[in-house]
C-alpha cells in the first residue's frame, strides 16, 4: 500500500473544562493557543503535515466549534471539518470517518489524533507515526503507549509483555488495556517497565476498524454504514439523523478491549503531554528564575512556581507560591497548579447557578 | 471652658499604598468606602458629629485628595479642608491648624483625629473623646493609648505606669513613648500591663500645643505663626511658601517624647482598627461560614479564610486559602493575608518601573 493511501482523524469534540475562564463552549481547548502561537489544533494540523498534508485530514468536532475551525484552517477542504449532532465520544466517531474514508479511498489506513495534545518534539514523533501506519496497513489496530515519566494517576495504561524496548518502532501484542489506576496502582505500573500511557492515538485501515466495530458494536456500524457519501446533499441530513442514536462509547471499551489483533508501539519519551488542566500548560511554559510562568502584563514580588495569565490589565502578585491565576475580560481563575485538575468543577457550579455567559 | 470651643483636626494626607490596586495617589485610603458604604473619612466625621459638628472641623490633607474630600464632606466648609503644600508629617500639620484655630478662638481645644482608622464601638469612643477634651482643657497634652489585644509589631506604645486600671476616664502621666518593636518586645509590652497602643489621637489646647512646639520646634513655629488668617486673601501663597520649609517630623518626635505634661487615657478596646492592611479590613469584614470576605461577583469553592474584591467580572476561587485578591479596572492584585503588609512595596516596583498610569 502506498503512503498516498494514508488518512488522518483529528477528533475534536471535547470541550476542556479545566481550561476556563480561558475555555468556553464556543472557545474550547483545542482552539486556543494554549501553548506558542498558534491554537492547539494547528500545531496538531502542522505536525502532520510531513506525513499528512491537510486534504487528507477529516476533523470531526462539535457546532460550537466548527467554524473556527474551519477558520482556523483554510489548508483542510470545509467538507471534510464535521460537527457532530451530538456528544457520542470516540467509538462513533472513529466508525463515521472510517465509513467516509472507505467511500472514497477503499482499503485506506488511518491514523487518529485528538486534536488537543501537546509533542515537544515532532521529529521524534514522525518516525513512529510511520511506524504506526505500516503496521496499520499489515491489519493490525495498532496503539500508540508512551513510556511513562511519573505514576500519572489522570490517564488510562497500555500493558505488554515483559521486555520491552521503549523505542523499538515495531508492534508488540497488547495484553491488557487498563483505566486510570489510583496511585498506588500507577506506582507498580512504572516500576514494571510495562505499562505505557494511553496516548489516544490509533491506526488501523478502514476496512479493519469496521469489520471491528461490525462485531463489537454492531448497531452503530449499521446506523453509520447507512449514510450517503460525504458530498452527497443529503449527507447532513442523514448525519443528522443517525449520529445520535449510536451508541455513547469510547473505541478502547468498544472495540480495543476486546478485540484479537490489537497491538501497540511502546514509545520512548517524545515530550507528549494531553494537557490535562493549567498545571501542565505550566511544565512546558518557559519560566523565570523563579519558576513563574507569566503571559501579559505581571508584576511579580517575592513569588514563585505560578502560573499567571493576563488579558490586559496588570496583575500583581506579592508572596505567593504554586498559584494559578487566569484573567479573561468577564471572568478571573484564582487556583493552585495541584488543584487545577479541580476547576472543571468550577464550570459545573457556574452550570448550577445557570451562569450560561460565562460557559 | 465650654464645650462649645472644642474643635477637630482631621489628618487626611496620607497615601495608604498598602491598599494599592483600590488606592492610588488620587484615592487614597481615607476617601476609599473600605469598610461600610461610607469612605473611611466620612465615617471619621459621623463618628465625631455628636461632640465636634463639621463647622468645627479642619481638614487637612494633600492636593491630590483635596477636592474629592470636598465633594464627600460637604458640611464641612471648603475653606477648613487644606491641602499640604508638601507632606511634612504629624507636626507642622498639627502646628499649622493650631496656630488657624488660635486666631478665630483663642483658647479653644482641639483634638486630633486621623481620617483613615477604623472604630467599631462609636458610642464606648465619645466617652473618652469628651474625657481627653476636659484633660487637654486642664492644660495637659493627652494620647489615647488603647489597650493591646495582641503583640503588634506595626504600631507603636505608650508606656504607663503600674496599676492601670483600662478603661478609666481619667488622665495619668505617660512614661515614655515607644516605636514600633520587634515581636519579642512587643509580647513582653503585651504581659506587663503598662503599654498601650498609640492610637495617633492627640488632645490639648491650640495654646499649650503651640507653646510647646514653640519650645521644641522653634524654626517650624516660626513658619507657621507667620501665616495670615485662614480667610485671608494671601493665605494660599503663604502657605505655598512656608510650609515646604517646616521640618518634616511627626508630633510623637517633636513634642511627646520631649514634653513634661505628657499624659494619656489608657482605654480599654473600643474596636480601635488602624486598617493598616487588606487584612485588617479581612478582620472586620462579615465572613461566610468558611471564613471567606468576599465583595462582588464571586464563586468560591473549597476556599477559606480568603478576602475577596471584584470590580464587576466574576472572580472564582477554588482550593486557595488565606488569599488576598483584589480586581480594579485597570490592576489584579494577589497576595496572602499574612503578606498584605507588604503590598506598600508593590507600588515602590510600580513607582520604580515608572508605571505612573497604576499610582
Amino acid at each position: 500500500m502506498q503512503p498516498s493511501q494514508r488518512y488522518g482523524l483529528i477528533m475534536a469534540g471535547g470541550r476542556g473544562t479545566r481550561f476556563w475562564p480561558r475555555s468556553r463552549q464556543t472557545r474550547a481547548k483545542q482552539v486556543l493557543p494554549l501553548a506558542g502561537e498558534r491554537s492547539l489544533i494547528q500545531q496538531t494540523v502542522d505536525r502532520l503535515r510531513p506525513l499528512l498534508p491537510p486534504e487528507r485530514l477529516f476533523i470531526v468536532t462539535n457546532h460550537h466549534l466548527r467554524d473556527q475551525i474551519v477558520t482556523q484552517l483554510p489548508e483542510v477542504p470545509p467538507a471534510q471539518i464535521i460537527a457532530e449532532p451530538a456528544p457520542r465520544n470516540t467509538a462513533p466517531c472513529i466508525g463515521l470517518a472510517a465509513h467516509l474514508l472507505q467511500q472514497i479511498a477503499p482499503g485506506a489506513s488511518l491514523g487518529v489524533f485528538p486534536a488537543d495534545h501537546w509533542i515537544e518534539q515532532p521529529d521524534a514523533f514522525l518516525p513512529i507515526v510511520d511506524a504506526a501506519f505500516s503496521a496499520a496497513e499489515r491489519g493490525e489496530l495498532v496503539v500508540l503507549g508512551i513510556q511513562p515519566r511519573w505514576p500519572e494517576t489522570g490517564y488510562g495504561y497500555v500493558e505488554f509483555h515483559a521486555g520491552i524496548e521503549p523505542g523499538a518502532l515495531s508492534t508488540r501484542p497488547v495484553v491488557q488495556f487498563r483505566e486510570k489506576p489510583d496511585l498506588a496502582t500507577a506506582q507498580t505500573y512504572l516500576a514494571s517497565g510495562r505499562f505505557f500511557w494511553n496516548s489516544g492515538m490509533f491506526f488501523w485501515t478502514a476496512q479493519t476498524i469496521l469489520a471491528a466495530l461490525r462485531q463489537h458494536l454492531p448497531q452503530t456500524l449499521t446506523l453509520l454504514a447507512s449514510l450517503p457519501p460525504l458530498h452527497d446533499p443529503g449527507f447532513p441530513a442523514a448525519l443528522e439523523l443517525a449520529f445520535p442514536k449510536c451508541e455513547n462509547i469510547s473505541i478502547d471499551y468498544a472495540v480495543l478491549e476486546k478485540a484479537a489483533n490489537v497491538t501497540g508501539i511502546a514509545t520512548s519519551d517524545f515530550g507528549w503531554n494531553d494537557l490535562g488542566s493549567w498545571n501542565a500548560v505550566y511544565e512546558i511554559a518557559s519560566k523565570d528564575d523563579r519558576g513563574n510562568a507569566a503571559k501579559g502584563d505581571v508584576l511579580l514580588l517575592n513569588a514563585s512556581g505560578n502560573y499567571v495569565e493576563g488579558a490586559g490589565k496588570l496583575i500583581a502578585l506579592a508572596g505567593v507560591d504554586g498559584l494559578v491565576v487566569v484573567d479573561t475580560p468577564d471572568a478571573l481563575l484564582v487556583t493552585t497548579r495541584e488543584r487545577a485538575q479541580e476547576v472543571g468543577r468550577l464550570v459545573k457550579a457556574l452550570e448550577e447557578a445557570r451562569r450560561f455567559d460565562l460557559l
